[in-house]
């Protein structure tokens, strides 16, 4: 065949047909001027988000990491991240049959092979239903029918049989992609009339950071630490009312279970926030959150990343969005559109989250017992966190009720809040706590806390025995941090 | 362990807590007022947008599939979509080597059997590259360091030993992930000074639609169809001067080989093109274009979508920029941190893409086998469509060189062009060849034509048969279509 054809489609050879070019201009042509994209001409907004889940400590981290892989010595051997919700990198591990169904998706010639019946079952289900058999086919931009169909099936059996519809289910890549994705359809008006969107704070700083790119106005609700970080709607009039004066509020964010904080809220709790959000004419957004006869518009999102099977790498998630404008609906549809479609391991995964071993079975006992054994694994470390770190002075953790986060507050010394300027002061805590210790957390200044306040992230995910090492090391540095700076 | 613990982290307990909810408000609370999210309240960008390969045609295509299901008669049995680049979904095979590998990651208990030696290393090398051993970490937010190397080094030894540097690389979720981020990067200024962004009409609408959505202005250039479709400098010159009177051009898109298009342009154009960006001081974005000595600057995008591999579904894929500025680099990875990181087994996909098997491995001669089929297939049914086509009186097809795509333009008579107001003339007759011959393409409009001429674009991708019986419709529809509106 055609020479032509290996230029037009092997990319290897398609590129060296160029790879000779002399443009042939002055020398150091980029060196006589201004680069085209720079700090100065780069979009403004995109340079206003900040995002400290992988900020400067981490980055950090990674150095002294290699570092020690050089062998410059420290006074520890690895650093631990307890930075990010990651179930897999800190070793939790994956749930069997969820893997079996994906590795026969990817590779069908296993069927043949010694695989529990109804894994080969499934994996055949997911097949059929993806273009041409094969998980490398694009899917409809919503995601794959049949999983759409699981997923609003799913929804129906945790609320008691009322109805869900496949075609409110839009599957993401995530749970970030879909919660930017509404945000942006929010996004509307300049000045006074620029939509504003309530976040709660502490908050995860993907809204922050969305918010920022979209130029979309921030309004902060404060969470009560004092109350386990419980969500007062008393506090959310408050802030609704002051943000009417320079911006038009158009949604409700809520995060719940609580992240970086860990909390639940009740159930009073968020039938109050219902309430508000319909009076006040809000659209309501809410991680994981889930109710009937809904009088307000709501999008609730969820992923398989976190849970008992914190798979975050294949990104699966879906976004359910209820009382939806049906024209905006179509507009949903062709936003989600012009990235084709979420990765198709991810949504096959989702599907198999939503829609897991039965007890009649051969996969169930097996499936049970991981599940219930990384679950039991989780209660133990939150239960542990909460009472190691309440046994130092000067660290206050409020119980971890759900999610894998907990946010302590810490009670630091006048020297060390006035000791650098550059730094908030719980950054240049988190950032000597590495240093020292190579234990990499994520400041409380990255998710936003009352003024004056000061809080670390952590996850409860690294392993059990690891987990004590960090605890220890902890109490062990907050203790000669307070000494040195008193 | 406590009950808190299921409401926290099994999401199909933690919203059960919730589900009785009953806010018990006015009835028909949402129906006495307008919805907080309207067409008239939502985001104006995101209205603009057009997605034609997502399109109404499209749309209309999934209907009727789902009416032929239940058992419509029509004048044929099944629809043929040629509308999208999705090889697997048209029954391209996935290469084996690949799919094994892959398979082996998800689930490496199959360590144990029999697999190829040379896919189990590749399998072991990868996962000691992801976090605690499993794709279900999270990665870097520009990808895996070990796969950012591999691509690097692919890279080097496609351009004959130019160094590549594996901090350029970032990995995405296909590439229209990358070009999006690198355009929301490049969006600034109000008015006069917004940036304006040059792309090729015919585009692939991504381009448009990222555009519209950023409300950066679409400065078009016109490829020559007399010419293959060929990209003219004096063109881009004419383009760009009178951009300068409205906004403020700062970016040239080039798209090759061609989507729509399916044309390749040679290296002197290439080269002149480079010297153009250079002298109008624009940032320059390339789909699958590379050069050395480049004294521009420029991102350059890759995917795993396309070529011998067609792995859409996997989401795979990543950008290179060049000469980037280092403090304009440092907020592209945060902006990139902010969705975390691309699906991993798309990473690993693309790992094993820029990394193939080679000569001394055991796994070669199927890779080369299955490659080469699949490049002699397409290059058999390029020119198969090209010579079919245009045999039809009508109907003009320039040669297709790569890609998979062809952009044919029709000659339709003047009653049809004038017949329909609502719908543009091509998207009449799209339509119209779906509905009568189950046919589906994607109208020239949605591309972007030069003003009086029509077009569709197909793919070549149907199997051989399939493909035969496509240009035997459209060749029989053309003719009565013609007939009927003369």
């Amino acid at each position: 065949f055609h020479a032509e054809w290996l230029v037009g489609f092997l990319p290897s050879h398609c590129a060296r047909v160029f790879a000779a070019t002399k443009p042939n201009m002055t020398e150091n042509g980029l060196g006589h001027r201004e680069r085209v994209l720079n700090v100065d001409t780069m979009n403004p907004n995109v340079k206003r988000i900040e995002y400290a889940v992988r900020g400067p400590v981490v980055q950090r981290a990674v150095q002294i990491e290699k570092e020690l892989k050089e062998g410059v010595k420290k006074s520890f051997t690895e650093v631990i991240k307890a930075n990010i919700g990651d179930a897999h990198a800190m070793g939790q591990k994956p749930i069997t049959f969820f893997r079996q169904v994906i590795a026969l998706c990817v590779y069908p010639d296993l069927l043949e092979d010694k695989f529990p019946e109804d894994a080969k079952n499934r994996a055949r289900r997911i097949l059929q239903a993806c273009g041409g058999g094969s998980l490398g086919a694009y899917s409809a931009s919503s995601g794959i029918e049949v999983i759409r169909q699981d997923v609003a099936k799913y929804i129906e059996k945790r609320d008691s049989g009322i109805p869900s519809n496949p075609d409110d289910i839009y599957l993401s890549t995530g749970a970030s992609d879909a919660i930017v994705t509404m945000l942006k359809l929010l996004t509307a008006g300049e000045g006074k009339t620029r939509t504003g969107v309530m976040i709660p704070i502490p908050q995860y700083p993907l809204y922050s950071a969305a918010l920022a790119e979209l130029a979309a106005v921030q309004i902060s609700y404060y969470l009560d630490e004092d109350k386990c970080w419980s969500l007062d709607v008393g506090e959310l009039r408050r802030a609704v009312k002051a943000a009417r004066e320079h911006c038009n509020p158009r949604a409700l964010c809520i995060i719940n279970p609580g992240n970086p904080t860990g909390q639940v809220q009740n159930r009073q709790c968020i039938e109050d926030v219902i309430r508000f959000a319909a009076e006040e004419h809000l659209f309501l957004m809410a991680d994981e959150v889930y109710q009937d006869n809904v009088v307000v518009e709501l999008a609730s999102f969820h992923s398989t990343s976190k849970c008992y099977m914190g798979e975050c790498g294949f990104r699966g998630g879906y976004m359910e969005v209820i009382n939806m404008d049906p024209e905006v609906k179509l507009h949903l549809t062709k936003l989600v559109s012009v990235r084709l479609c979420p990765s198709i391991p991810g949504q096959a995964l989702l599907d198999l989250v939503v829609n897991p071993p039965q007890p009649d079975e051969p996969s169930y006992a097996t499936f049970i017992k991981e599940r219930t054994a990384n679950l039991h694994i989780l209660s133990e470390k939150a239960k542990m966190t909460e009472q190691v770190l309440n046994t130092v002075p000067g660290i206050h953790c409020n119980p971890v009720q759900g999610a894998m986060y907990t946010f302590p507050r810490l009670t630091l010394p006048e020297k060390a809040i006035n000791a650098e300027q550059e730094q908030a002061p719980d950054m240049f805590y988190c950032m000597k706590l590495l240093e020292e210790m190579g234990i990499c957390l994520v400041p409380g200044s990255g998710f936003g806390q009352r003024d004056g306040t000061y809080h670390f992230r952590m996850t409860i995910l690294p392993a059990t025995e690891k987990l004590k090492i960090v605890l220890e090391k902890i109490r062990e540095f907050h203790k000669r941090f307070t000494e040195e700076f008193s």
